[in-house]
């Protein structure tokens, strides 16, 4: 009998879970809501019950099961303590010590963004790389370091948090974290609708951002048609992002740095904003990167957190 | 008997050598010169000839050494490929089959500042902590990263480049690099005197500084003192540094900074003027990061070299 291993990603609204071999091909994939009700403690039990009901459904005896792997919202420390996920409830718990004791099988636990990278590593835009960057753009900018094929957790769980890092010492508005001048407010989804917004205000130049609604798509779809207005908010997306990446290149020199999250959708057409300033602000020996887009889509959370369990095995 | 291990640190005017116990206690320290003729040929047969004999003198047999550990200047990657390092002449090379084929032992290396922040965190100030960032200002600014007690050496070499990080886009000179706005300009030796030159060169208001022969020693003398002029070049190293750090904290999420190079015996001081902006730009999660002064001097590299082979034997 194969060896199986379960993979679940626990999202605001729902979660969701795969079973995998451990060579990473899917055996079955499905979706649990996510009870955020009574500080969510129902959240972990959910779980449990699902994999242990699927365990039975599949006829799998526990010493043929590798483990479960977890990813969640917020910092998640190396030993599974979460201090705070206030998207879920939670307060101050050991992830790992609760579902291990729920499940009874080995269970490994990390940030969502940190395990999406760890899934595009193994099976996704990363593959075949050991040492990658993974950016995710969507409401906010999320990330995720890997050297040498581990996940770069950090000391409090915060490894990979590149939205956060500051980009413009002159921004007035504050970021959600409270801070003035993050990455996300200028690289995120919610940040080029930001960046368009202010772009509009400033004159009465024509453009197609001006009907319809603004989002981070239009946006795309108006700079794929050469409107100038949104080439102008995607040059100071690219300008922000490729400096930024530039500074995490220099720490830990990766071979490939990986685009996903809803924004990714737009394709390839974004590295053209992101690499000349990736390239005017590198350090020589990082220039020669490789960028790719995300493959996974959502499903990246659960093949990260197949993989965070089964590690180097 | 004891195993006993060499680290060996090449500088482009000596190298330095040292055989320790496993545990870390120093047994001898000397230095060679570098002869850097000839595309720097001699450098690594004058290495292992300096080793062979002091093995020999100690009486000791290979199985009891456990091998031979070497940070040199320049990129290196893991698998001991140098592509060139300038200050001693070196192309193209396998330093680590080189090394191996001379001395008959296991070798290890690393670039120089990754290797002294080993030392750092195995002997020095980053001692009890096994994920740390280390800064060395010295003529440059150097770097290490360790995570989980291990260096990210990067896919060519150039993990912990903090010093060629861009933090002032508005920068009109060039760095050695070529970039222009690189922390180096602004928080290595040479930086602070570059900043104090144009500070002075603002106005008249007096200041220790227009005496003497500026230095990097003569401004933290002067910050010491209360030189109004003295300080606020302190400022603008501390904002710039602290700033970086802040946003290397972001991706690696450390517990500890360790300073050190030779600006670092300006002392505590420095960090009155890096924390402010540390504070100001760093997430909520790597706030807590401990602030330490690198102990071991010169000896970083030696020590590191040493902890490079002994891995987490």
């Amino acid at each position: 009998m194969n060896k199986i291993v379960f993979g679940v990603d626990v999202g605001g609204t729902t979660v969701k879970l795969g079973v995998f071999t451990a060579d990473g091909t899917v055996i079955e994939k499905w979706e649990i809501p996510t009870r955020t009700e009574e500080s969510g403690s129902h959240i972990l039990p959910d779980v449990a019950e699902s994999i242990l009901r699927k365990i039975d459904e599949m006829g799998y005896d526990k010493e043929n099961i590798i483990g479960v792997g977890i990813g969640t919202p917020g910092p998640v420390q190396p030993n599974g303590v979460v201090r705070r996920a206030v998207n879920l409830g939670w307060g101050y718990m050991n992830l790992v010590e609760i579902l291990e004791n729920l499940v009874g099988l080995p269970v490994k636990a990390g940030n969502d963004a940190n395990v999406a990278a760890l899934g595009e590593m193994w099976k996704g835009g990363g593959q075949g790389f050991s040492d990658i960057v993974a950016v995710t753009l969507g409401t906010g900018v999320g990330g995720g370091v890997i050297v040498q094929g581990k996940l770069v957790a950090g000391a409090t769980g915060s490894g990979g948090e590149i939205g956060h890092i500051n980009v413009e010492e002159n921004e007035e508005e504050a970021c959600g974290c409270g801070c003035k001048g993050c990455l996300e407010q200028y690289s995120s989804a919610t940040g080029v609708v930001r960046l368009a917004r202010k772009r509009l205000a400033m004159d009465d130049k024509p453009s197609m951002l001006r009907e319809g609604e603004l989002s981070a798509r239009s946006i795309w779809d108006a700079v794929k048609a050469g409107d100038e207005v949104a080439i102008e908010v995607a040059e100071r997306f690219g300008h922000y992002l490729g400096k930024c990446l530039a500074g995490v290149a220099a720490v830990v020199n990766p071979e490939a740095i990986v685009v996903g999250g809803g924004m990714s959708k737009a394709g390839e057409i974004m590295f053209e904003y992101i690499k000349p300033a990736y390239q005017r602000f590198s350090f020589h020996a990082t220039k020669d990167v490789q960028f790719k887009l995300a493959q996974l889509g959502n499903d990246a959370g659960i093949y990260g957190a197949a993989k965070l369990v089964i590690g180097d095995k």
